[in-house]
C-alpha cells in the first residue's frame, strides 16, 4: 500500500535539501572541503588553492518577468547572482557554463543581448563563458548558470565560523531590491522617477566581489554570506551553520529613506522590506568586536560603501531576535524572500 | 526602424552557437585549453592535469516524458548523458552540481528517487554531487547538471585531430536508443517483450567512461565524440573541427537485428534509426589504420564490447557520404536527433 503522496510544494526548501543529504553519502574524498549547504562547494586543487563551485537557476515568471527586465539586463543579472556567491566566499570568478531553455519565439536579438549581458558582467573579473547547453521548448525562458571561482586555501570564508560576541555587519543598504520589485509590480516600467535607484538595485544588482575578496584576504570576518533571501533568512544560515544565535538591532539597519514611500504605497511594513525581502546581493558577515575600526578603514572607506554593524552573535542557538526601537525583543523569523514572494503571489491570486 | 524579428526557432543550433562565439571574445587566459564547441571545456589546473567541464539541460516533454521513465531512471539518465561527455574526452568524472526546476506537484518520493538515481549513476566513479539549486514552479520538470572531470594533460581527446586515412570506429550498437523511444511512443510501457533491450538502451544508457579512459590512456584515437545526436551529426562535428571529410560504409554499420522489426512497425527507415537517431551514448572515434588490431585487443576484448570500423576520414572536407550496399555514394546529411525529433513531432501534429 502506498502512503498518501506528499508533494514537494508541501515541504520547505530546508527539508528538501536535508533529504538530499540523507541520499548522498558523506564522501571520503579529502579534496572535498565543503559540499552542499553553503554558497559554493569548495574543492582543493593543490596546496594553495581551492576551486569554488556554484550554480543558480532562474525561471521566467518565477525569478524574473520579461516585461520588467531587458534581455541584456537579464544576462547581467543571471551572472551577477552567481558572482555574489563567489564573493561571499572571498573568491575570484573564473569560468561559467550557461544552460538555456529558450522559448521558440525568443528573438535572436534578445538571445544575443542575453549573452552580451552575461559577458559584460563577467569581463571585469577576466572570467569567461567556456561552455553550455541550449534547448528550445514551448515553455518559459530558463537560465541556469554554473560559475567557478578560485580562492586561497585557509583564507576563503563560509557560513560557519561565527562566534558569540562577534558583531554582525552588512555592506550597502538593505531592502532596496525588494522595494524596487514592488514598485515594478505596481507601476510597470513607468514608475515615478524617485524610485529609480530602487528599481536599478533590483534590475542591476552589483555583486560585491572585490569587497568579499578584501574581507577574506585581510582576515576580517569569521563567517560570511550574501543577502539573496533577505537578512532574516541569510543570517539564520550563518547561525545554523555556526551553532549560535543572533540579536539584531532594528534601529541600526541601513536602508534608503525612500523605502518609507514604498511602505506607504505597497502596504508592506518597513521591516518586511529590510529584513525579509532579498536579492540585494550585499555581503552579510560576522567579525570580532575588535575588527570594527579595521572594517571601516580597510573596507568601507577604500570601497566607498557603508558597512554597518547591525547586531551581535550570541551563544544561545535558541535566541534569534530583533530588538525594536522601544527595546522590545521580538523573535526574528528566518523566513525569506521565497516564502515572502510565494505568500504574496497567493494573496494576489485571492484578490 | 527595427528589422523584422527573427526568432531563435528560425535558426539552427549551429548558428546559435556561432552567435555566442562572436559575442564572447577569444580569451587570452592560457589555462583555457578548449572553450565552447566540444563535449567538454578543458582548463589546465597544473602541469599534469586538466579540468573537464560539461553541462546538459533536460526539459520534460522535450527530452523525456514522465509517463515513460521513472524518477529513478531519470536521475540516472540525467547523470549518464553528462558522464558520456566526460567519457568522450577520456576523463574521470569527479563533481556534479544539480539544478532543478520542480513542478509543485512532484511527489517527495519521486524527488528522493531522482537523487537516488543520480547518486547511483555517479557511485562507480567515486564522483559526487557537491552542490546545486532548487526552484519550484508551475511548469515542467527541468534537470540541469554540470559535471566536472579530470584528465591528463596531453592525453585527453577532442573532436579535433582526425586525419585523412584514419579509420572511423564506433563502440556498441547504433540506433538502439532511438528505436526504443519509437517503441515507447507507439506502445507506452506495455510494449512487446522482444523490444526490451531497445527500450532499456533508451531509458538506461550506459556511458562508456572506462572505455573512453582506456582509449585516451593508450593513445589509440586521433579524435573522439560521444553519440548523442546520431552518427551523421556527431561524425560531422569531428570532420568540421578536424577540417576533413568522411565516407562511411552502410554495410559496416552495427545495429541489433530487432531494428528491422522497428522499421516495419514505425515507418522509419533503417538508416534513419542507425545514422540519424541519437542518444546511444556510444563512443565514435577515429584512429590510424594501423591501430585496428590494438583496438580489438585492448578495448573490444577486455571490455567485452564490439568496436566496429565503419568508414574512413578523407582529406576533402566537401566529401561527407555514405556508400550504399550497391556501391552508390550518397550525401550524408549531418542532421541529427534534434532535427529529426522536431520534424517528427511536426508530422505528428499534422496528422
Amino acid at each position: 500500500m502506498k502512503s498518501p503522496v506528499t508533494a514537494v510544494s508541501g515541504v520547505g526548501e530546508f527539508t528538501l535539501i536535508d533529504r538530499i543529504r540523507k541520499i548522498i553519502p558523506e564522501t571520503d574524498n579529502p579534496d572535498v572541503l565543503l559540499g552542499m549547504g553553503d554558497d559554493c562547494a569548495v574543492v582543493r586543487i593543490n596546496d594553495q588553492k581551492v576551486l569554488l563551485l556554484t550554480c543558480d537557476i532562474q525561471v521566467e515568471d518565477r525569478h524574473f518577468r520579461r516585461e520588467f527586465i531587458s534581455a541584456y539586463q537579464l544576462g547581467r543579472r543571471a551572472i551577477a547572482v552567481n558572482l555574489s556567491d563567489i564573493a561571499s566566499m572571498g573568491g575570484q570568478p573564473t569560468y561559467a557554463l550557461v544552460s538555456l531553455s529558450l522559448p521558440r519565439d525568443l528573438s535572436v536579438n534578445d538571445y544575443d543581448s542575453l549573452f552580451r549581458g552575461m559577458q559584460d558582467e563577467l569581463d571585469p573579473y577576466g572570467a569567461i563563458i567556456v561552455g553550455g547547453n541550449l534547448a528550445q521548448t514551448e515553455g518559459r525562458l530558463i537560465i541556469d548558470i554554473t560559475l567557478l571561482g578560485e580562492a586561497t586555501l585557509n583564507r576563503y570564508l563560509t557560513r560557519r565560523g561565527a562566534r558569540a560576541g562577534d558583531k554582525i555587519f552588512i555592506t550597502g543598504q538593505a531592502g532596496s531590491s525588494g522595494a524596487g520589485l514592488f514598485i515594478l509590480q505596481k507601476y510597470g516600467k513607468n514608475f515615478p522617477a524617485k524610485y529609480k535607484d530602487l528599481v536599478e538595485s533590483h534590475l542591476n544588482p552589483k555583486p560585491r566581489v572585490e569587497i568579499g575578496q578584501a574581507i577574506a584576504r585581510l582576515g576580517l570576518a569569521s563567517a560570511m554570506i550574501d543577502v539573496s533571501d533577505g537578512i532574516a533568512s541569510d543570517l539564520y544560515h550563518i547561525c545554523h551553520m555556526s551553532r549560535t544565535g543572533a540579536e539584531i538591532s532594528q534601529e541600526k539597519l541601513p536602508f534608503l529613506p525612500i523605502l518609507n514611500d514604498v511602505v506607504r504605497e505597497t502596504g508592506n511594513t518597513l521591516m518586511d522590506l529590510v529584513l525579509h525581502s532579498g536579492e540585494d546581493y550585499e555581503l552579510l558577515f560576522t567579525a570580532g568586536p575588535d575588527q570594527q575600526e579595521q572594517i571601516q578603514r580597510k573596507i568601507s572607506e577604500p570601497f566607498s560603501i557603508p558597512v554597518t554593524e547591525i547586531g551581535e552573535i550570541v551563544s544561545d542557538a535558541e535566541v534569534y531576535s530583533v530588538i525594536t526601537p522601544d527595546k522590545q525583543r521580538q523573535v526574528l523569523e528566518p523566513r525569506g524572500w521565497d516564502h515572502f514572494r510565494v505568500n504574496r503571489a497567493e494573496k494576489e491570486k485571492k484578490k
